[in-house]
């Protein structure tokens, strides 16, 4: 098979929710990951999903077709700007499953409730999970398991550099 | 409107995961919703969803239809036996977000990751949710925020007697 | 295993496409069914799904649980006065999958695009199919075969005796 | 709003179904497509969505990013080797909802009960269709109306050649 590139699915909270710290964290990861040959996936609307694709655009190794967005919406125009593709599901909340299915590793920053459902979800269906040790559910979970249906746990990630050096290694 | 049968769904680990507190709980928290009028909603496997699904079918006051099953595969024969309706939807774990949107209150009793998906589409939507302050996430979370969405918590339940008398003040 | 009322799928078109003669249709199947022992499942909304669900209503046979809606978005309230149970699924037409994937059989009542799609996906996965020939997709079908993958072909329907005659031989 | 490609979501039977006048006419408009400055979407698998991803890959003008594939299961794996990018849906023949939805246009060709399917979803959305004049739902549905709440038709298409030109209109 043609080599794909390895897509980084992104999650955490929307525009009401996600913290100062979170977004910052998150437009730095979108920029070091672009910048070292992955795409990003995200749920495509605003908070994390739309600094991650902010920063993904902000890389100089950004190739058009390297920020993908997911939304709960029929309508590829309810998507932020940043985005580069737009899936749009119709299917509300049930798109969690998607961004994270289509992830080969799944990285939260900071997150509420709609987080804490793809956490869930990249967990049962076995990807690699990297948390962010903040405010949120990223930093609730770091160093967890969820169940004992898999051996690992959550890992606990302190900055952008030390992400991307994890991922790496996959 | 006519009035409609109020609907409970209650989440918790498969057969692999439950553990027999949690099961017997399922079991009479089933017999007991069916005595008390409800309807019950699950993900129509086993474990607890089996559980509650037999339970309900102990109760005297159990009517056919009272017992819906949503199930992840396309083929309703993989449902437990004891549901009286399978919803058979082809979405693997997506159909989580099935179940709470049908329930007008969402239980949790122990659970793994399928489960902590489930409370937190259930809070996401709004839904009342009740924890068994058990092992497993229903027990981590009782009394709990999963984020600022939301001005309630987690609601922590002692009993099935408790939960009945909880939901009649709904 | 115990055994389940068998249940049977009706799809039409909604409150703005379906006819008269085809709502009087529905309404018969509905209560013919009930009357007949089967449970009905539909899409939960106006035109051809309320008018099978208003029928089941009026059989003297309607056990409460005998009418299922599976609605398009998260809200039950949303679906028809006539449901018993409402599966909210808020996965917009995608919905279409599981009604046809819960029925144990397909009937089609005239209908449009949506209920073009729900023929379809019948098709694929390999339930039964009747179809009213009358005007709309269920009477373009009625004889045909949708592909090669099925040996079989959509059954023409006279009538709501007609039906229930042809769906007890199963 | 800063400008994204335009997506065709090309749509047509799978390995087992398709003709080969029908993959010979995908891998044109693959190429052309690409050739054109669109990305394309397709249902990721075998037949006529190999075809026009293979067809897209062999385009001098192709970059990464230009072909995703959305298919049904959660393993990124099942795809065919040519999609750049692949969503992993697991929600079986749902994700037809998520390939027309993408898509600023529908094409059509040939194709089986899958195909209609997701001609059905794109009309009940809005999109443009243009369907090939060949053997499949395509050319049965050529200048045809699926129900009256569009005022247009199913475009005919003769030629890859000529697809271009009528989405250049758009």
């Amino acid at each position: 098979m043609m080599k794909r590139k390895t897509i980084i699915a992104i999650i955490g909270g929307g525009a009401q929710t996600c913290t100062q710290e979170a977004c910052d964290i998150a437009f730095k990861v979108g920029k070091l990951l672009i910048d070292n040959g992955y795409r990003v996936i995200s749920g495509g609307y605003g908070g994390i999903m739309e600094a991650v694709s902010k920063g993904a655009r902000s890389s100089e190794k950004h190739q058009d077709g390297d920020i993908i967005g997911v939304i709960q919406s029929l309508q590829p125009n309810d998507a932020n700007e940043y985005c580069d593709i737009v899936i749009a599901t119709g299917m509300s909340y049930a798109r969690n499953q998607i961004i994270t299915a289509s992830g080969d590793a799944v990285v939260a920053i900071g997150g509420g409730s709609g987080t804490l459902s793809e956490i869930a979800f990249a967990w049962q269906i076995g990807k690699p999970i990297f948390a962010f040790n903040i405010q949120g559910w990223s930093g609730e979970l770091v160093g967890k398991k969820l169940d004992n249906k898999r051996s690992d746990t959550i890992i606990s990630i302190d900055s952008p550099e030390n992400l991307v050096n994890l991922l790496k290694r996959l």
